[in-house]
């Protein structure tokens, strides 16, 4: 079942090592399905060359498993979540890539401090708060995903497509699988820029609002005029 | 029309991507035909590996498409704004490269601290000032090339091929599409050996001017006497 | 004589140079055959691309050379030290590994800043005390694996696979020599960035210890649930 | 003429580029013939991709061109100079890599803080003084070599077998071209881990002395052991 949706989610994991986001087993990609609301994604601790788009796993929005010879991520419960709430995700990635996490582990967001950030992210890649030992003791992956949505609030999760887990790592969303992992590289990108800005000016400012503005909606909204029609 | 002229813009923006200044559709060459004054520029966010020297788009200096199935760059009209100036410009390079982004972002020239960045760029590649909301509301593109024209001031351009955009990023020129893509690469070569520098000396001093002068005449001008005849 | 683990070895020392944590012939990696208590280990001073399985030298926990046409290399006193003490260490690995060797030289351990680090190593992986002058004078091979064994004091070695040689570079070891590479890759990453969070962050503090506990214990021990069964 | 040592030297250029120590024109590596004393140097601003060993310029101590369609390279007043003083350097090479570039920029020395960097360099690998505007106006190559000499004063420049010229980079030595090459990945993967050092830790120290001489003495000279015999 789902053969297509396998098919983009084992490419989009596979990407994640070409870009070099992941080494061993490190990230995870899934992808909801909008019609039956079942979602596809990587089996845990399996080897990205050992990979086949038969070997991903099949699940509903409470976890049980509907198709697969493999165990699901054990991050799957984070991504549910994350589906439950946010009907415009259609594909999520989770990584330990070094410049986010490194942002993760500061406990710092990545601001946005130039129009590279804004041409994908309409303001800061937010970090989340600490767990709390009970958090973390009972349901850890589904509270991950809690705090996720307790951290975004009340915006529209398209707008930042990605956010930062304290001491964890990024958690990066997309229409589709192959547009997750873009916005995972970019912000690869922009975290590796805000760090160097960073280094080199340690007081300097966000870039201007009304830059930010023109650049993230000179690419996105009914006024776009970037690319082709 | 233009079609060798097509090729090497082509190849240039190739060029980019071999080099690692750009990803994804994150950069953009353009030249100019001194005798028709017409342009040659990338389509707007069409992918490199997709691309053939036939989907170049051609324009005049009034921004009007002259040849070509696609959308002209969205970056055409800063481009158009240096060429209409600088009639020794013969083609120019846009890009996010990291290390430069960077000191745009810092909103710091780039230093001349030593004889590789001399060898190229007579003196500091300077980092223009913040547009103004009016500016970035109403014909952005044409006002980013304006604020890059108040920062070149009246110095000749080919002597500092390269300028930073505040929060944005590098525009680069040369006098044809290859020379323009070397000058990208040296600029980011010598942004990362400039923030390394800096990191490692925070008051470190810029090198005396009559060794920069040495290494710059040394390649340019009537007494240079590097390379070949 | 012991034709597979030299095979092992041989490869484990190959893959250090695919992981880029070493140059010309700086690393070795050693295992030990838990029957025959015979050690293989790299010989000295031998570039990896010429050598082949055979190169490997066997010798037994005395130093005393069993087989090989080569001197081994001329660390073996440190490992042979490790090996003695511990018996569950099945392979180690010494690099010179630029970020371990960073904070090997920084005399710093690599604190336990978040879960990427946690997944593998449960803690910091300390540094080692200076040697003095007379245990680097006399015997400086096997006072380096006694300063190590200093370290760990009562510790169990498989918990924090992994060590720094003050001024010197890591140690690691594992269950067998590929996973011993494993943990050295490993060790490389988090060694990044912990770097890298500190420079944003200098005052940053160590993940909360529930979490550690939460990774480490998801990934190890009787209640583990990452991976397949 | 010397067939063999153009060779060499053309063989050393072309690892400059896979080992990332150049790119475009940014280096040359010489050798000299001890017999007739003439010395076998890179042409001047030609590119390594179209090189052949033919177009290595051959050139007598007093800088006459003795064979060679080529002009040598600029830098070649720099390397006679050296030739001349010390009769045990048998080959040269010039850089302008990044990390050890910064440093020279830098004004800094590359402190031994490890036991990576006296494996090769008994010592700091030193920075030379400015050289003053008279020195630079006049004889400009001449003069590096001049200063170069001063910095090393009386002691044996095989032990330091390099030097950083202020504001400019690496000049490296070796008995031949393919060890002074070797020296000079060493140099710069030495001045990496000493910028992340010094970074992690700006008030660190020096290793001890005692374990410099070790680890240089375990290598080099009559009591060495490293390696095979």
């Amino acid at each position: 079942m789902l053969e297509q949706l396998k098919e983009d989610v084992y490419k989009a994991n596979i990407e994640l090592v070409k870009k070099n986001l992941v080494i061993y087993t490190w990230g995870n990609v899934s992808a909801i399905d909008k019609k039956t609301k079942l979602v596809v994604i990587k089996p845990s601790g399996v080897d990205y060359e050992q990979m086949t788009p038969d070997d991903m796993v099949v699940v509903d929005l409470s976890g049980n498993k509907v198709e697969g010879r493999y165990k699901p991520s054990s991050d799957t419960p984070t991504h549910l979540e994350l589906y439950k709430k946010y009907e415009n995700m259609g594909s999520i990635v989770h990584t330990h890539s070094v410049w986010s996490v490194s942002f993760a582990q500061a406990g710092l967001s990545i601001p946005a401090y130039g129009t590279t950030h804004a041409d994908y992210f309409y303001g800061d890649i937010p970090c989340t708060r600490d767990l709390t030992e009970e958090e973390i003791k009972q349901d850890y992956e589904v509270n991950t995903g809690k705090v996720i949505i307790e951290c975004i609030k009340d915006k529209n999760p398209m707008e930042i497509p990605a956010i930062l887990v304290k001491n964890h790592g990024p958690f990066v969303w997309g229409t589709n699988p192959a547009n997750a992992v873009y916005n995972a590289v970019v912000m690869e990108t922009v975290a590796k820029m805000a760090y160097k800005t960073k280094m080199l000016n340690p007081s300097v400012n966000k870039a201007p609002q009304f830059l930010l503005d023109k650049h993230y909606y000179r690419k996105h909204g009914e006024n776009a005029y970037y690319g082709q029609d």
